[in-house]
């Protein structure tokens, strides 16, 4: 295609600026990273219709383009858990709130913030709908925050002896922690996850299970959502309320901060304990079970936008596209457009027969220019452009809504490589190649970030610099106690966000040393950073 | 195969009896449907491992064979609303009190038997977790037990002109209605259901997809259940609550009951009037928005129980399986032992690359007898048996979970069909074949024993008898007003069921007639039966 789109300017990102006036919808431009980070974040999450605040407080709704996200990443992890030998039930969402104060330090951790429901019927009263206070129920149940609890009580009638272990199960749902201050995917009232509960017959089975699902989390970050993570532990103060250890992978958002992405739980005994879930071992004693957990939620779509988007709207790994390939079609006359219509479903055809998801935008009354701008928005990874001209010359135009900068690579060399023209069969063919290149390159670009934002670290100056001037991982050796975290919370509003697995470690961060705040010795480096 | 299961019998049904004793988990026999029909579906249900009670009134736990047939279901479903043009979002489980009772006849309808949400806080009160007195919320929080009013609140923001419309959105969600008699399955405090909410830019468009939406259900009753069903109209007494018509579909269980297994509602204008959606339409002027709803939900399992299974235990339709084939070693010594298992894990990959699921049941401490009881009381349609003398004479024996009895067919011919030897390959590519054949004999049975327990019924006398005598599906003439239906149900605990679209109708109960209570004229018969 070498016409102008009709009546549409083109900016130099590629987005039509003037589109939103000319099309039904009026589409504000978004805000920048550079002007206000946290809005540029909200302003992807409605302008794209990831997800809307809904009229319940803290409460969001997941809006279709978002919730396919959400369904792509239920896939992909599913496949995985079934994979390695898990399979899915459903447990109630209501947790008596006896059994939920059962195990104590579970307890303490989530017996807080919580949707509590006391009544069980509605009555109209003088005309008006109001709770029936003659329903109150006997004992009050708490909408699962988490559901271990209830699991482990159900446990308690399925595991009689070892040839029942094994438990591999997961549920997918919803859960509800009453947060004060929620933010659209990151933290909400009610979320969707997932929540695997195994249960084993010794601890060595049940730590190798905790790092096995670890090890699925960071497969599925890397390679679904091209965001690079840190797998480590937790530290004491950190851990899920109830676990003997907390491993989590911890992924750098593009303004430096981390955002915990998955987390896996060796729990010991303390649930089986506490639900009273013994098992006639092998050698004919009674011993407790031994316990996992394990989860991801929503919050990914959140970390998914943080990771890859950029001034225009979102910017989406194919492997987790809604619509992969948006075709446009332009034209002047009616004539022309019937055949470009026309070849465009023949495109159309030939993509979705790759089995990829393509959408064919034949809306009248919009402007290719406005299109543009509202699949860049909506972050679909290709878009093929197509007029008369293209047809003439047996061509199609595509263009890329990400291409990775080689070092050194100047805006219009980058620009020419973003929107490309080839011979018809040639771009059908390509397209599998640069949707699998667009995967490759966002991972890289966002590996390079976190490199660039990564400092190891040895004093504590340096290190207030470092969080004063923006931030990022601080690589640091690490010796203090709980106490000493907080104050650095305090101080630095930083976190330990891991304890990383050795083999985690940069080059660079290797060693032992001292403890930045102590000058206690340190055995290894943990990551220091704001977290979301 | 022609050794006989080592130290197991079997009895005539082929499932072994004393085979429970020997295997290291002992489970009863269940309940005949003779004996009673109540506690043969509960035995089922619990047996089977498809739920259990949970420690909270009316929930359940849906166990992993369970909710892998919930899983096949949804997807098969989902299928389908996609291919309808539908995208599946998620919006809030808590409804503000205020506006579930927006819509009157709703309101009227739903705000009754609820979960009601009152605190946020949870606090340990002298050393007792407690709900914290001051936490109560400013308005109190229904758990949803269907969406409509959270979702039209919610379109109001999504909708301004024609060509936002349709706006064809599922959610996959868990609901509650706080039922004071529940039964597994059938009706549970909690259940899984999916809820379609479409809005249209008329009535004739919302209509038609009402009747769309109703065609999906009976093509996944029919084609992916075995579970033939009756499409009509509900009567106004029966509509869902805000709805202008109701359509269903209704199946008839084994005991002649029916059960109502899918619901699709035309809204009509009801819910954008209480929630003020207005559209602008293609002249310009503003317009309120028609609705759809629809939905099916878990309820379904207990529907495909009662549909198919027998004394023996869950049979279920291929389509739905879990498990396609089961296959079984039989050995006396370890080197049998080695061979045989060689051979059954060249059987089962053969199989799973046919895209079967298959379970070799390599279990020790249990004898063959057992694992065939095992897998027969949960449903999994073939088992393949596998022993010395068949790898010697390169033959597998196939035993199926059901085979449908030619009319005049004795038991010995059945037992003869229902457990054949096939050499070896051909025994692979007959799987496809029998799965098939037992997925279309089982809708043929359903069918068949609809057809048996149907009668045309013209005076009360007979309609009393009938119902009497165990009952079924009555078609009778009906101009009764709604005090009437209430009478009917009073005296025989029936109700009308549907008033069937007219290709629903048999042959013999088409035309005109008189109402059988009140004598006036009817234009068409409807179907009464009791429910569950």
């Amino acid at each position: 295609m070498n016409q102008k789109p009709a009546k549409a300017s083109t900016s130099k990102d590629g987005a039509s600026k003037d589109s939103s006036q000319k099309s039904g919808k009026q589409v504000a431009p978004i805000t920048t990273r550079a002007q206000d980070y946290a809005q540029w974040y909200i302003d992807i999450v409605r302008k794209a219709e990831l997800a809307d605040h809904s009229g319940v407080r803290g409460c969001m709704v997941i809006r279709p383009h978002g919730y396919t996200i959400w369904e792509k990443m239920q896939r992909e992890l599913d496949d995985r858990f079934k994979a390695t030998g898990h399979v899915n039930a459903y447990f109630p969402m209501f947790i008596p709130l006896s059994l939920l104060a059962q195990e104590e330090k579970h307890a303490a951790g989530f017996a807080k913030e919580c949707a509590v429901v006391t009544h069980h019927r509605l009555k109209a009263i003088d005309g008006e709908v109001k709770v029936d206070p003659e329903a109150e129920l006997e004992e009050p149940l708490v909408i699962r925050p988490t559901s271990e609890t209830v699991i482990w009580h159900q446990y308690k009638n399925w595991i009689q002896s070892y040839r029942d272990l094994p438990l591999l199960i997961n549920q997918w749902a919803n859960v509800c922690r009453w947060e004060m201050r929620t933010r659209l995917f990151l933290r909400t009232a009610e979320f969707l996850w997932q929540e695997g509960h195994t249960a084993h017959a010794s601890e060595a089975e049940a730590r190798e299970e905790t790092a096995r699902m670890l090890d699925v989390y960071a497969d599925f970050a890397e390679n679904v959502m091209a965001m690079p993570v840190i797998r480590g532990h937790k530290t004491p103060g950190e851990r899920f309320a109830g676990a003997i250890d907390t491993l989590s992978i911890e992924a750098m958002m593009q303004d430096g901060k981390a955002l915990q992405s998955g987390t896996s739980h060796y729990l010991g005994q303390n649930f089986a304990k506490s639900a009273d879930v013994q098992f006639l071992n092998q050698d004919g004693k009674l011993e407790y079970v031994y316990a996992t957990s394990w989860g991801v939620s929503t919050r990914l779509i959140g970390a998914l936008i943080m990771t890859h988007s950029d001034d225009v709207g979102l910017v989406c790994p194919p492997k987790l596209a809604p619509i992969h390939v948006v075709i446009v079609p332009i034209f002047r006359s009616d004539e022309e457009r019937a055949k470009v219509l026309e070849e465009a479903q023949r495109v159309r055809q030939a993509l979705v027969a790759q089995g990829w998801t393509v959408k064919l935008d034949d809306r009248e009354n919009m402007t290719p220019g406005a299109k543009y701008y509202e699949w860049e928005l909506k972050g679909v990874p290709l878009r093929v452009e197509i007029g008369p001209k293209d047809i003439e010359k047996q061509s199609l135009c595509i263009v890329r809504r990400f291409v990775l900068a080689a070092p050194g690579e100047d805006e219009a060399a980058l620009r020419q490589k973003k929107k490309q023209f080839f011979p018809r069969e040639e771009a059908l063919a390509k397209v599998p190649e640069l949707l699998a290149q667009m995967q490759r390159e966002l991972f890289e670009r966002a590996l390079r970030l976190r490199e660039e934002k990564s400092r190891v670290i040895d004093t504590i100056e340096e290190y207030e610099q470092f969080f004063a001037q923006g931030g990022g991982f601080a690589w640091v050796h690490w010796a203090g106690d709980a106490e000493q975290e907080d104050e650095l919370a305090r101080r630095f509003e930083t976190s330990i966000r891991c304890i990383p697995f050795a083999n985690q470690l940069p080059e660079a961060a290797r060693g032992e040393g001292k403890c930045i705040l102590t000058g206690k010795p340190s055995a290894q480096r943990v990551v220091m950073a704001r977290a979301y």
